[in-house]
């Protein structure tokens, strides 16, 4: 027999969301009349606006005849998608050009895929809780060790952003190579600073660091003057990679579309200290390893970044938000102390004292009937934690809130 | 600066599809009169059939309504299409299960990822010629030496496969772990026969390794009795690992549609030898770096299996076939040599005594104004040989036919 990789049996078993399923099923099928609402995986479920399904409509009916048929695609995207970003990006006060975006079919692929570019002996820093597939993806690769009691894998340098440092990620004590942020943030819904995404910028330039920027949230940021793109800090272009979806933007997760930036003058070092651009590995990997995105798809993307689909998108957004309103106040009168949902579509919520993030998913389910997701499957520093979604439909939102209001109050 | 993947710059400059685009290009612009012919690169002209775009749309229209919204879909592929998948499969006389099937947005991707899963210290083994996508993975993954002057890598097995041997590939002389083949073949159009894949099962059943087998060609096949499957061989499932697409089996190559089976039995083995499901692992890898095929595509793949989707899917690929009739009859008159083209869509020609590749490219190009892809981008072994594809509107097959008849006479 072939020899497996056998980094793939450092991976703690059990990814975080089957466990959740299996337990839902379970209560369920004891509970045949129990009316379960799910605020657990972060799946939207606003119906994909009229521009979008149109887009995908027209570009359907392109395919099925000779004329207008296409078949491959350039693997970076049609000009006519990434256009419409690199625009979008200008708008946002990020100069970003066409030929610097790479269309995907989603940006768990993306972060998954981009530490292929990079040697196996770097040192990756993460936060503590953090976006389970950065960490699960480094560990496949090989640049951790085993993992100990607490999950955390050797090898790599974990930053813990809790209540006490105000979900700012802390910049590591020593060096690292590779850093992974995700703002607004998955699970915690922060959003860092203008001020601290300096530091970070700053740190990488002095390291000679690479941050790999995780912005699939940006859309959701309403306070004006918070940051939306790394590149809007100066000094990031040759520092930071970021990536952006569609998914919860525009209510892509069943559609699928997302993008990376790699600025051109980003380098890495290979093995004689000589200056490498990323651009040209990450092509060079895109074009070896995928064939672009569908085309009706594109067209879809494209369409919302236009008036109409951009209008349409932005009242979606607004109705999750508002839901992420409801609960917030909900839960502060129910007395639990809670962060994020402001400026991003999570909830993390404090569980009650003595209490852990499993139990508390057990609980609220058991008397709420209501799914969240055990901060503790996020890290170790989620414990403790627990995170709630926006995405809901306004009536099932309302109801979780209200019974956690009269039978979880604390 | 980050170290980079320095296995990334063992790979020999340029892909050979730019390096045609570029000579494309140049001669277009001094020649701006030319109608140039493309049977290079091998992709599909037809538009998708009625039944399939109907499929997207209605799918289309799903996601713009409330009750019918789906966002995330399960990893692996939505049920109807894994039980269509499986029901083709059946009905071809191979036995695979739906949860045996990994749907993906392309083999390109599927053939370039699976590699992930094994150990790098493991012995690979390729056809030359070989679709590159299997080498160059290999090679950025870490499994090979350096490129000699020929371009092959070290470390990597390569099985000459010509007219010498029918185009049949050799067993190796020696042990291997990883064995890719591909049948019907890209690019010499050749089909292994069902004595030779018996072959190659019982050698890798005695040698422990691995069978990954590309069958993106296989509705191609026109002759009663060839092997569609490398699960209609006995013995095969414990061996073997296959690959489909949609891409030039109903006209996919911009919707984008593949997959993967795995046979649940199929084993490598850890570190101390105990035997590990690579069902197991492939399913670790897709549900951590990949988030499903877009829905309406998932649908509109679904549709190719339905009676009327069969119908009109058989319809585009008789026409290419009789392309490739048209070309094999043309080029045999006009006194070339010709292998492939009966029951694969490319045709495998030998170039002029004393031409190479490259040469005949470029003569081609610049007498008959027709594009094709030189054998030598392929391998070593492919120098002497030229690759056309019957992809292409009959009147452009025809016209090309014509101008190599009486223009390019040998």
């Amino acid at each position: 027999m072939p020899r497996i990789n056998t980094h793939y049996q450092k991976l703690r078993a059990g990814y975080l969301f089957p466990e959740i399923g299996k337990r839902v099923r379970a209560f369920a099928s004891a509970h045949p009349d129990a009316s379960i609402i799910r605020l657990g995986i972060g799946d939207v479920v606003l119906p994909l606006p009229a521009p979008i399904v149109d887009a995908l409509k027209t570009a359907a009916d392109e395919l099925g005849v000779l004329e207008s048929f296409r078949g491959y695609g350039p693997e970076q995207g049609y000009e006519f998608l990434l256009e419409a970003i690199a625009g979008h990006y200008q708008a946002q006060g990020a100069k970003v050009a066409p030929d610097e975006i790479f269309v995907s079919d989603g940006s768990k692929c993306d972060t998954a895929n981009i530490q292929e570019i990079f040697a196996l002996d770097n040192v990756v820093a993460l936060t503590d809780p953090v976006y389970p597939v950065y960490v699960d993806t480094n560990v496949m690769a090989g640049r951790s060790g085993e993992a100990d009691d607490t999950g955390r894998y050797g090898r790599l340098v974990y930053l813990p952003t809790t209540a006490d440092n105000d979900f700012e990620p802390p910049l590591p004590s020593g060096h690292v190579d590779i850093i992974y942020l995700c703002s607004p943030n998955n699970p915690t819904g922060a959003v860092m600073s203008r001020a601290s995404l300096e530091r970070w910028v700053a740190y990488a330039r002095k390291e000679g660091a690479v941050i790999l920027f995780d912005a699939a949230y940006e859309a959701f940021i309403r306070e004006p003057g918070l940051v939306h793109s790394i590149f809007e800090i100066p000094g990031s272009r040759d520092v930071a990679i970021e990536f952006r979806s569609l998914s919860k933007t525009a209510g892509f997760t069943g559609t699928r579309c997302a993008f990376t930036v790699i600025p051109k003058e980003l380098c890495g070092r290979d093995g004689s200290g000589v200056p490498v651009p990323l651009h040209g590995l990450w092509t060079r990997r895109h074009t070896t390893k995928f064939n672009g995105v569908s085309y009706p798809v594109q067209r879809a993307a494209a369409a919302v970044y236009g008036p109409e689909g951009r209008k349409a998108v932005q009242a979606n957004i607004d109705y999750y938000m508002e839901n992420a309103r409801i609960i917030r106040e909900g839960l502060v009168s129910a007395g639990y102390r809670v962060h994020g949902g402001q400026n991003a579509p999570y909830l993390w919520m404090r569980v009650p004292e003595g209490t852990s993030s499993w139990d508390f998913f057990d609980r609220l389910l058991a008397e709420a009937n209501v799914v969240g997701t055990p901060g503790s499957g996020f890290g170790s520093c989620g414990e403790g934690y627990f995170r709630l979604s926006a995405f809901g439909l306004r009536h099932n939102v309302e109801e979780a809130v209200e019974r956690i209001r009269t039978k979880m109050r604390i």
